[in-house]
């Protein structure tokens, strides 16, 4: 069998196998993955961008157990492409406007690439002091693009962590009870991007001793743009602050970046302590050891991805994808204010538009939310584009979030086309 | 300057700036990654395993904040050349002995990069219905491979989910209280890989209705060699078993494999519902979400990389790839033996020692634990390898766990030579 040859090298009878890193068995593999994955790029407008496959499709086409024996990677690949590809839902097309964007980049894809291949585990600062490092240091840089007040800085007493994501920051209850996180709103805030104002919240908690956490999960990174600064006006009187580099910030899945006034309060909550890590670094207390400041003991080294981000894309670069993203959001905007029957529901405050077909272009009798929801559902059987929905005060709007990193102006003016002749298609059937 | 024709095009006299995703930029960058990586596992032994840097290396080197503008990946790379490896612990090092391995491979590298080039966000089964359903697939696949009861897969009312590591499913505390996680002996075990009588134990636990959680979070993936597998004798009487793949299965961090008889205790305390989540799929209960499975509401796709190793490797090849470590741990043990001065502390069960210089070697008015303390840092400090300590009992040992992917016997042997030389540089000053 040719796949054999892949994974062995048969000398003096015997079949001796590759060891599973060699290096130049990594090169050519590696090589033939990343032609893979640019290629699937180049390709990516071809599939439909929600996947239109069925329940349980997978099972129907998998073996019932793993293979006995190795196979190689060309066969692995065409799996890929034709079991695996028509069960994804395209987050990296131009044309996913659903949920919010989870924005690959170039940058943060090999930042992932360099981390898996160190593949170090940085519980501690001796796991890989640069992990270490790293982390502490993008965490000041990225603080000081947004302008945090510098107590949130190590320089300045606080401190910053990448954690996986934001969510997990509301699920966990620390076992000293020692840190509590309030101002539980995200649900409701989060699908329609609005922005509770700061400052009065945070004099109110003071008053009562109450920790104030601000996620700005989805568009904190955008306030690296001075004209979106002000949304973070009064976050000096919260404790901590978080937001997703892998929604809106170039960054890929994982990377929560969250910044504390008092780590010590995370600290005290979350440090362990097994024989098994204890070192003279952490004995000289002049280190960070981050595996105190989350749950899990493990974790990866994420810095890495941010730090090639910042470096390949620059402060002005960053700004400048985002604005664009928020440019074309206003242009879809103005092709729904050019045709009356749509209505932008609430203020587009980033690169998400929250509209719907209005009641006053809908028959009478019919169900203004049941309309929306039709109109939702035939936009992304389509597979040309893919939006999600919102309710909020039981008004029904259909979400179009900018953000997907391959997006441009052509695809928002497409998917504009798309939302009128599905909802003219809609209209006539009355 | 030079690094502007990378990220910019100039066009009648504009500066237009490439998509951040370009595809053949993608290609051009993804490949010199690569090589980079390649090259740096083909070097790998000219760097001390453990690293040697001092608190705040890095901060000295770096500057204080972001760049401005864009800079080219052939600086970043020089850069992580000269200033990141210094400060890595080089835990894919054939030197690399301690805590537990970081067993990195090539396919697991490969799964990862797949994973991150699609960058889906797979809270639910809709968001990447092959995300969902690959997991379920894979995690049956390798439930069968360790000969767990079909209680614990899907086709037998069960079923699995990977999770971040085994150290946050003892973290965290259902909202519901409904989940309660037992047998929190892991300290303890881990350091010394000595395994529970499960039978017993579960036997016990059943009598008060207590969840018995199984973490075999090192070997778990050991027990798909029959030779192992009795250690899971009475894992039947469990209600959940997990072990991370990214330890010792050649699968990249970070990669839990957790199992449960009855998923409806975990889906209960942790599900939410989000009206922005809501879909057809998930109404139909035809599917699993596995935002439910979990504390976080995002989830990259990490299936992928275990399909890709079980896949490219087959049972057979994981098998061997196991046992080799093994022989290789009992290959240092037999050169201990052959010098009475050492001592083997616990029996090795898999890849493990577990030894120290004898207290009969040692001087008289000498602390055994000190002469062995001395030991180990200065076998770390020369940067030949890696190993570190445990103390069970008032013991203290050092520990050489084989498991670095690749590890060959010359390694051992080597290994085995620096702790005999360094140990008899300390005798002599007695």
């Amino acid at each position: 069998m040719g796949d054999l040859k892949l994974n062995h090298s048969v000398k003096n009878g015997a079949v001796s196998r590759l060891n599973p890193l060699d290096p130049e068995e990594f090169r050519r593999q590696g090589h033939m993955m990343i032609d893979f994955i640019a290629d699937y790029y180049q390709n990516i407008e071809i599939y439909p961008v929600r996947s239109q496959v069925k329940p349980g499709y997978l099972r129907e086409r998998l073996p019932e157990s793993a293979p006995v024996n190795p196979e190689p990677l060309e066969i692995i690949l065409k799996d890929v492409q034709n079991d695996i590809i028509p069960g994804i839902t395209h987050w990296q097309s131009p044309n996913f406007f659903a949920y919010f964007p989870s924005s690959g980049s170039i940058a943060g894809f090999l930042g992932e690439m360099l981390s898996t291949g160190f593949n170090t585990v940085g519980f501690n600062w001796i796991g890989s002091p640069a992990a270490t490092e790293l982390e502490s240091i993008v965490m000041d840089w990225l603080g000081k693009m947004l302008k945090l007040p510098s107590s949130f800085l190590f320089s300045g007493g606080g401190g910053g962590v990448i954690v996986v994501t934001c969510s997990n920051n509301f699920r966990f209850r620390s076992r000293t009870n020692s840190l509590v996180l309030m101002l539980h709103r995200r649900d409701y805030l989060s699908s329609s991007t609005a922005v509770d104002p700061l400052g009065p919240l945070c004099d109110v908690a003071k008053e009562y001793g109450i920790w104030v956490h601000v996620d700005a999960a989805y568009a904190g990174g955008a306030c690296i743009c001075p004209e979106f600064r002000h949304f973070l006006d009064g976050v000096e009187g919260a404790n901590s602050f978080s937001f997703n580099a892998h929604k809106w910030f170039f960054t890929t899945l994982d990377c929560c970046c969250l910044w504390l006034k008092h780590p010590s309060a995370l600290i005290s909550a979350l440090s362990t302590n097994p024989e098994i890590l204890n070192n003279k670094a952490t004995e000289s207390k002049q280190v960070v050891d981050y595996k105190d400041w989350q749950m899990a003991l493990s974790r990866r080294f994420r810095a890495l991805k941010l730090w090639l981000v910042l470096r390949s894309y620059g402060v002005t670069g960053l700004g400048d994808f985002i604005r664009g993203h928020v440019k074309m959001a206003k242009h879809f905007e103005s092709l729904l204010a050019a045709d009356k029957r749509f209505e932008v529901v609430f203020p587009t405050n980033f690169a998400m538009v929250s509209f719907r077909v209005s009641p006053l272009a809908i028959p009478n009798n019919e169900d203004v939310n049941e309309f929306n929801r039709n109109l939702l559902e035939s936009i992304n059987a389509s597979g040309s584009a893919y939006m999600v929905h919102a309710v909020v005060g039981g008004v029904y709007v259909i979400r179009l979030a900018v953000g997907a990193t391959l997006t441009e102006y052509q695809h928002v003016t497409m998917a504009f086309k798309l939302v009128q002749d599905r909802a003219n298609a809609l209209l006539c059937t009355y």
